[in-house]
């Protein structure tokens, strides 16, 4: 599928604002694909369509959580959490776009989890350090994420988690997990 | 079995200032059984033994994890974790003094789990807020104790999961989940 095809069917989706930062995941995914030599066009269109579901009513989403028997556990966590696994099915019953590593980077683009794909972590990282970005942490992140991904991406689950934290919020266990896989590789070589 | 006979038997696996702590959780636990109506006398040995296992070596818990079919995972998270659920088959095996529910408190007093029984609760709590501790939360954790232990609890995981991430430490999972069995409860009612 064609950028600008992609862009236009998103851009019905989204509010003007978050289509501009959709824009600025795109850009900031792409540098890093070609950083890191993953699929460029694979990229584009998992960073296009990554907010796909971002503003369909909670109701609705909840239908598609059930009927599509995603993970029953997310309807005990905040609704935000939501669109990134109801995107990932949404771009392929709604779209037509059906390929397994897109799907995924788009799942799993809110939460983070252990083992992330390139891709994965591709998507969660441009998500969390696009250009209009700017809370406490953030530049500390920016600042490894062409060295080293894996650190950038734990990093930003353990600010995610200490935000969370700060706010008595719920935190997803895969979020968890993605801050646990580092330290426990570490710690299960010491044991 | 009387609580001097216990005390005597668990002096001997401790150094003197653990000992000490030890008869300090068994009082604070006492008040709090009499004040929640939980069971005097497990509450005193589920104190008693609950740092059983603190002082055997890594090597050898390690073999009980493994011989006693306790969570492989453990083995991924610091040893700090295992005198719990080792202790709890320890004083099965070496004491002889079998209760499931004082095995159950002596399992989970360090980590804590979603759905404590109170019994595990007054374990848990009596450990991290006995008059010895002396930390940052350390007060406001008791002075909501005798009104919600359940509050409590909370407030002990989030403190803990706090402290592990400012020294990137990992988290066990079940710390994480009675952290999050709280807010998940009053989530799932509003979605």
């Amino acid at each position: 599928m064609e950028r600008e095809v992609a862009l236009n069917i998103v851009k019905k989706q989204l509010k003007t604002a978050r289509y501009e930062h959709t824009k600025r995941v795109m850009e900031t995914a792409l540098k890093l694909a070609d950083h890191y030599n993953a699929d460029q066009k694979k990229v584009e269109l998992s960073a296009i369509f990554h907010d796909y579901a971002k503003y369909r009513n909670h109701d609705e989403m909840k239908r598609w959580i059930i009927a599509e028997k995603l993970p029953q556990d997310l309807l005990e966590y905040h609704p935000e959490l939501w669109h990134g696994p109801v995107g990932s099915k949404m771009i392929e019953r709604e779209v037509g776009l059906k390929d397994l590593e897109v799907s995924s980077a788009i799942y799993w683009h809110t939460t983070g989890k252990r083992n992330m794909s390139l891709m994965d972590q591709i998507i969660f990282i441009a998500d969390y350090i696009e250009p209009g970005r700017d809370f406490p942490g953030v530049d500390d992140v920016r600042a490894v994420v062409y060295d080293d991904i894996d650190k950038a991406c734990w990093m930003a689950a353990k600010n995610t988690i200490q935000f969370l934290l700060s706010k008595n919020a719920s935190i997803y266990p895969d979020t968890f997990q993605l801050y646990n896989e580092r330290i426990v590789k570490e710690q299960e070589s010491k044991n």
